[in-house]
């Protein structure tokens, strides 16, 4: 019986940018009112873990870097709950939410968005809601949380808005992916309703999609687009060794912006490439490259094109483009973890994957111990990774 | 009977960037196949017509700028028919469209835009769709068409597609207002269902509203706002004589940007505006200044709002943020012409004038003999001026 009781146990911690996370024994305390205690069982690692540990976080400078416990796509039991916690209780199944979902705010109020507000402040300066955290390295010094979820640690605490309780018979190594990425592009592409599609924004039948960025977030939208009938389905990459991935995700069509003919470019390239000469219909960018992101806006379709950006851009960089092609129709947006609403939405992703529209094992390329994970951060740069899984 | 023959008449002729127009009798074509020949009765001037004369339209620059009639706003009385033409005839009363609809291309047949291609591409180099020019001046050289409309001379030539036939009992004073900035701002706004609503972007009942720029186009968004029943409408002016415009418009607050307190910027003043804190649904650039776009899209709501650029900007000038600004969910569009369909949907900007929706005879704030357009092109930028009509 561990409830009530502080916990002593594994984490990695990030203790200065651009370095190795250190693996040490903390402490975790018992979840506080309205806070749960989850055992991670699966951690996938993103490029958002790395991007903050690389100290270009906004949120997170490398100029003020505080000791924190990353990783935010993942999946777990209930060890024990806080006061004030109905619906979620010990041994429940859960995925972590870095975008919380409280049901009461005005975003969850509003079915166009999935921006829940309730815990969003404290989370950005990697605490719990009461502005203190629940981890403690062995000097007692203490460790901030990351994103409302830090699942680099055998045991985590975060809100209860930070968690959706998901069936006991879905696998939980797949549950973990559905906490941050592939949700995110999946959604992006408005699956069946839900995420883009709230906002007007869902890939239709027989229409032309570009991915610039063959990573697990670009191969979900590809999945997407697959999934909700696209006629053509452009991948954008670098790397040629994306295309075999990019096409078993639902890809039609390959391109490599660094092999185009000569007097050509990846906007007159795609926009050739539509059926009718006049762009693309979606685009998305799923690299936080602010030029590709002003490429996609380009290629998209003049009158009714939308591009969507997905990918987080580095600390400054902007998007600019004359606004002439705003002016002729086109629409620039973006999403935030697919516009998915984590507690009521969830169960719509694991019906996708149930379904076999989204096949989650095939984002699993690398699986760890938990005690390899800096080595899965080099993993991540590798180009033959989409999601590396620990186990704890 | 002048059906056949070429038709002498004055014209105003633009020969040089930034000169005056020439005043001067010139020859009309009669109208080829799928031409109409108009008596233009009333026509207004526009920002477009001065922005091109300037020298810094991309399509006519000043260095390499040929004579053109310039003028699109306008109304008037089918003169004669070309072969082919079957909707429009001799008598006829028509508004002239610069966004023309045929009805028939990609662009026609999708309810979501309204940028019809059909003559677009000889539209912009100011020539008839056979390539070829219908005036001349007293030496013989070819004048240009401009927009498709050429609406400084008393009779010019159309396409067909460039025609909308009203009611002979709407008055043409007001008609002519409908064939640019009025129509514009109104549809942009997204009328009960048509314009910006056609692209899921229609001002709804209880919403914020920021309108920046108080002109003929930012007023009729300000009355579409009105129309649509926004609760909060702020308009955004370096210029405090246009307060009591917006107000009558139905704005119910004016900014003044260069007289804010200390520490304020127009996005942080119009965000602490929105009832939640969170920003504005719909903003609105009609200005053409890109800082303003910059500043529009950032006062937006975050997870919902919606920024639409109408302004057209300088040649070469470029919208520039941070993504994250979309990333959160913001969206960021354009339209021209209201998104308004030209020939199906004018008799719906008339009705809504016929309601009392939409005051057209509000815009007029000068009236001019059209030996004074000059006088005109100065009147637009005195800061008292919403719209000269010309009478011929």
């Amino acid at each position: 019986m561990t409830q009530g009781k502080i916990i002593e146990c594994n984490a990695a911690v990030a203790y200065s940018p651009g370095k190795p996370l250190t693996i040490e024994k903390i402490t975790v305390e018992a979840p506080k009112t309205d806070e749960i205690r989850v055992k991670v069982v699966k951690s996938a690692l993103c490029h958002t873990d790395a991007f903050t540990l690389s100290g270009n976080d906004n949120e997170w400078p490398a100029s003020d870097f505080k000791p924190v416990i990353l990783g935010h796509e993942a999946a777990g039991v209930v060890e024990s709950v806080g006061p004030n916690v109905t619906d979620l209780a010990e041994g429940d199944h859960v995925i972590l939410l870095y975008t919380a979902e409280c049901g009461e705010c005005k975003f969850c109020l509003d079915h166009r968005t999935n921006l829940c507000v309730k815990v969003r402040s404290t989370q950005g300066k990697g605490l719990m809601p009461d502005g203190t955290t629940r981890f403690k390295n062995s000097k007692g010094e203490p460790i901030y949380h990351f994103m409302g979820c830090s699942s680099f640690s055998e045991y985590t605490v975060v809100s209860k808005h930070s968690a959706v309780k998901i069936d006991k018979e879905f696998d939980l190594e797949k549950a973990a992916l559905l906490g941050c990425g592939v949700a995110t592009g999946f959604g992006a592409a408005g699956y069946e309703g839900i995420g883009a599609a709230k906002k007007n924004n869902q890939i239709t039948k027989g229409s032309s999609v570009a991915v610039f960025g063959v990573g697990a977030v670009g191969c979900s939208v590809l999945e997407g687009a697959k999934a909700a009938g696209a006629k053509k389905i452009i991948a954008i990459d670098t790397n040629d060794k994306k295309e075999e991935w990019a096409r078993s995700f639902g890809a039609t069509d390959f391109v490599n912006p660094t092999k185009l003919s000569e007097g050509e470019n990846i906007v007159s390239k795609l926009t050739s490439m539509s059926d009718d000469g006049y762009g693309i219909d979606f685009t998305y960018d799923c690299t936080g490259n602010v030029n590709v992101m002003n490429d996609a806006l380009m290629a998209s379709a003049r009158g009714t094109g939308i591009s969507t950006v997905i990918g987080v851009a580095p600390s400054g960089a902007q998007i600019s483009v004359r606004p002439f092609f705003l002016i002729v129709g086109r629409t620039w947006t973006g999403i935030a973890f697919g516009n998915i609403k984590g507690k009521s939405e969830m169960s719509r992703l694991i019906e996708a994957s149930d379904k076999g529209d989204l096949s989650l094992d095939k984002y699993i390329t690398h699986r760890r111990k938990f005690s390899e994970i800096n080595t899965a951060f080099e993993d991540l740069h590798s180009g033959d990774c989409l999601r590396t899984v620990f186990e704890f």
